[in-house]
């Protein structure tokens, strides 16, 4: 059996759970290969099998490694798994309320990161995937020319995503940022059409075989906008360098959150320092004040300071991070690409 | 107060709720005007407020247009629930359940509906919304000339997006479908890099001020195809004639079901006949087998027959349709534009 499977079947054992219940579209992808389009209750357990919506099963069969049964209705599922000996059942922390409802009666329910623990730990193969898709999104980004782009913010998102496409990207692994001037201090801008102001910020990011990639960069014009660029560039670099094994994902926070208070601008950093990526562009565990998740080899999580003068402009620098016996940069874009 | 949070309120009062929790970022957008980009707890109550991220507070302060506060921790947002005298609290259905485990121990929990009841009834504002977004989407098919175009499946997907975006959409409402030949039978399939094979299954929608279209055309070419589309066109045609106020979800999906069994393929339409849309591409009611809803007026409902013979071709054809004294079909695109 699949090598995650059998690793989630052993933490289940010691739980003494019987069974795992998985939604989640990439949960399901991650353990079986088949990305649901509609809805789908994967169950991990000795023999474990996926209940797919109807409309799925010639995708789910074509894609699956575990079994695939077509759903007929809670009754008849919550009877299978009562017949195959399973009392207990541990859920996805994300698991929506009105579907725990449906199993809360039948079974003892509880809430676990198993799944969230072994995606945590990329295989070499999966961060070959974010590397790819980190390289199709470097090379459109340089492609795009921005320093010489005439184009609205709007005209410029668009020309990155076609840019990714034509360079081998499946699609965007988030709503492209393109953003400039005052509007630069909302983290998450949406494009305008409007001509750029400065400073400009992109991030960006692709998704290649399912993998996601995520960078920032801002380009930056007055001694002013230099001047926190280069606060965010030392948080940035100052955190990567901390990065190893054995350190705490709050303690690589710290680090970059240290560097942007020292310079006063502690209370406009208004985000944590970074997240995982892989299947999703959001994963766990995360480079916040609070998570204590020890660093380990195969973690991919991104560093993102970033310093935020509401009504004034924005600044954030990205790169993402593969955890080895350091951490090591996915791809090779200058931070200061002016 | 505004109406929509009024209602919810006396909704509330029926049931002896004193708050109702809500997450799902369409449904705080809905609410405020504010649509959260990383994560948000609108409560609702006599003097509702929105517990935001700081990285959102800029954007929620401008957006919003009831209270907003910093969220700090739960403990904090608990602490004070309890001193505004809140004991009990409804929930949302899709409620992540880690949430729910937040509240649960503090407050009497109910997953409640109130918001998908008043989403479900749209205003004309709304529905001039998704008129709009499906004006756009209907023009750029017409402008992609798919009779003529000698595109990959990916390269016109990307066309249509394109064309939508330059006719003044915000986004995609969801991933272009662009099949053709053996691949149409995958209800969900994502477009390749290769020429249209017949037939041509379109399936493409655009958002507009935040609202969705939701439109899928089939170009048959073979008189087994023409066969097929024609008992697909039955059944979207006589589903639309039913809809009016007063009639169950369900009765309109069996008119169509009905129709489609009557030739023999009752077992190749695997999914239900429709969805309803707006702020998000799926919403609820839908025409389904087991949604017993009684449709009113402002309500918005794709219909979507479709037939799937796998391994040989599929068929669909599907529009938006408002319901007034009928249903009145949104956008003018003929169902067969060959």
């Amino acid at each position: 059996m699949d090598l995650h499977v059998n690793n989630i079947l052993n933490d289940m054992q010691k739980d003494d759970f019987n069974a795992y219940l998985l939604t989640g579209f990439t949960n399901v992808e991650y353990i079986s290969g088949y990305r649901p389009t509609s809805f789908a209750f994967c169950i991990i357990k000795e023999n474990p099998v996926i209940y797919a919506s109807g409309m799925d099963m010639e995708l789910a069969k074509n894609n699956s490694s575990i079994e695939v049964k077509e759903y007929e209705s809670y009754d008849v599922m919550i009877r299978e798994l009562k017949e195959d000996g399973i009392e207990s059942l541990a859920i996805e922390p994300a698991l929506p309320y009105s579907t725990y409802a449906r199993f809360k009666d039948d079974f003892e329910i509880g809430s676990k990161t198993y799944i969230d623990k072994q995606r945590m730990i990329k295989t070499p193969r999966e961060i070959e995937r974010i590397a790819r898709a980190t390289e199709i999104a470097q090379k459109s980004f340089i492609q795009l020319d921005i320093l010489n782009n005439d184009g609205t913010e709007k005209e410029i998102a668009f020309d990155l995503l076609r840019l990714m496409l034509e360079n081998g990207a499946s699609k965007e692994s988030f709503d492209t940022i393109v953003t400039s001037g005052a509007n630069s201090s909302l983290p998450h801008a949406i494009p305008e059409a409007k001509k750029l102001a400065e400073p400009v910020l992109i991030d960006w990011g692709c998704i290649f075989e399912g993998y996601c990639s995520d960078n920032t960069r801002t380009m930056v014009y007055t001694e002013r906008q230099q001047e926190i660029w280069d606060i965010v560039a030392e948080a940035h670099d100052e955190a990567i360098k901390a990065i190893r094994p054995g350190m705490k994902c709050c303690e690589i926070d710290k680090v970059a959150r240290d560097i942007i208070s020292d310079y006063g601008y502690e209370d406009r950093f208004i985000h944590s320092t970074g997240h995982s990526l892989g299947l999703d562009i959001h994963e766990t565990p995360g480079f916040s004040a609070r998570d204590e998740t020890v660093l380990e080899k195969g973690m991919v999580i991104t560093v993102e300071p970033g310093i935020y003068l509401e009504g004034e402009f924005g600044v954030r620098l990205e790169d993402t991070v593969a955890v080895s016996k350091r951490g090591n940069v996915i791809g090779d874009l200058p931070l200061d690409i002016a």
